[in-house]
């Protein structure tokens, strides 16, 4: 079985996770989010493809669920002691070998995917893992500061002001222009069932959506295209997506995440238990919905939502 | 009292650190070697220019004479778990952060010169530390392996093979067309007095002086120019610039490498009371030479010997 899955950083790797335990024998191809991404102290650093990486590769600080485990700060605290800005983003000693390597292989004219593959031939995570684009996509936040408007990259917006300035917009620059990297639209045409992780709607699935060719290429699959709700309970279940949902027009519900990706790309959508009172509003534009535990608590909890995932896939391809 | 020192790296550096005590109202301008700079994973490092920013500046690693003290290497073995290369550099990360600063300036246009001035600003070593130039220009040696030539870059032959192959030739890529950086020539022009640290003549003082223009206006200069015998008892000190000093044609003796600087450059010279038997032999080429103790045992016995080089300027002076 060949599956493709669109993930963002954290959320998307745990479910990933629980997907490789689910089912062991299937060829996964991840494509990641690559509109976080961002240069700081001319290192190139790709936060949702590392996290996936570090994570099913054993890397991961398991706690925190992003970066490396066993971190050591010492680079950032020299980097800290010239002034070197900005100072905001925490880069430990081990990972910052990745983005060195990385940043490198780019600068040497290696597209994003090949350094990818170069990375993941340490890591070995068991999936292929494709970024969206080799082509430099930003996810940019206008926010109100003051009486001002002001546009943040998204990790600032995130990052160094915890989401708390009152977005305006988000914009994907670079995006009109990106091509899907080399492998994903192949991926997606060879896949039997396409998967959107339970990642943000808005910065993380939304963008690689946004890829020209990429969403055409979803609708286009005979493949049946799956997703779980990001949203439990009217809630975030992590993250900070309800902030940005307004601004793509999406309500914060389970239902409305779904609806806002619409019929014509979903074919199959799971929410929790407690959003079950949702699933006729889902059902009733036509994408097959069901009712299942959606918080990962826990490596069973997550394997028995990926194989929920992968049965609705199933039911829906014999409909 | 304005004082130009021509310095290359671990010598150089604790020379200097006695000639900041000896004279402490100078105005002492660095000229640092660059010929023995790399670029290591995608990273611009500097290692002569490091060594004395970070001696003077208090961050040395002491014992080791250079890098940084309280050093760890999380970076460099992460580097390795990529089987990133090459691996012989050891790259600590305290120190790896000048190189991530130093690399991004460099990218953004800034020339060496301005980075070294960004970087002293934080080390404040109490001199003016220049590079010899801001245009590349790289040492390489050309080695004999098994029965071929091979040209390997200085670092290389010296930390990788810890210069055991025989070597046939020394070249300064990237000489011709160097410029020397800004403020070079000016403080030589300047200069009460232009010291020639106890550094390595091929390696070190060599490249500054290669560097078109600046042996010029050496030679040209009023100011005395007084030289410290890196050859003690027709050994090396520290290193191994008696593999080399064969490819410039210099015997390895403490009166070999004045006359290889020359009396046209030279104007007194200081050779270790072991080798008072060779004052005569400078002397006779024009060269004020004295024979005094030159073993940096410990501070008091460094700055006596800056002193001494300072003392025999202002007897050449007079003269």
């Amino acid at each position: 079985m060949r599956i493709v899955v669109l993930s963002g950083g954290i959320g998307g790797a745990r479910f990933l996770r629980g997907l490789l335990a689910a089912v062991p024998t299937a060829e996964i191809t991840v494509i990641g989010n690559t509109g976080d991404d961002i240069t700081l102290h001319g290192l190139r650093i790709c936060p949702d493809l590392d996290t996936v990486m570090y994570t099913l590769g054993g890397g991961i600080h398991e706690e925190q669920g992003w970066g490396r485990s066993g971190e050591t700060y010492a680079v950032a605290e020299e980097l800290a002691g010239y002034g070197a800005q900005p100072q905001w983003f925490g880069l430990g000693d081990r990972d910052l070998a990745t983005h060195i390597l990385r940043s490198q292989l780019l600068a040497a004219g290696t597209p994003l995917s090949a350094v990818t593959d170069r990375l993941c031939a340490r890591w070995r995570p068991g999936v292929r893992l494709l970024p969206m684009t080799d082509d430099p996509v930003e996810t940019r936040i206008t926010i109100k500061d003051g009486d001002q408007l002001r546009s943040v990259h998204f990790q600032e917006y995130w990052v160094r002001l915890h989401a708390k300035p009152e977005p305006v917009a988000v914009e994907l620059a670079g995006i009109a222009t990106a091509k899907p990297a080399p492998g994903v639209l192949t991926a997606i045409a060879e896949a039997d069932l396409v998967l959107l992780a339970p990642s943000n709607p808005v910065v993380s699935v939304g963008p690689i959506l946004a890829v020209p060719g990429i969403r055409a290429a979803l609708v286009d699959s005979a493949a049946p295209v799956v997703g779980l709700s990001p949203i439990v309970g009217g809630a975030v279940v992590r993250g900070m997506a309800d902030k940005l949902l307004p601004l793509i027009g999406v309500p914060t519900s389970a239902s409305g995440v779904a609806l806002g990706y619409g019929p014509e790309l979903l074919d199959g959508w799971l929410v929790d238990t407690v959003d079950a009172a949702e699933v006729d509003q889902v059902a009733v534009s036509g994408i097959e919905c069901r009712a299942v535990p959606l918080l990962m608590r826990d490596l069973p909890a997550t394997v028995a939502m990926a194989q929920a995932a992968v049965d609705l896939a199933g039911q829906v391809a014999v409909a």
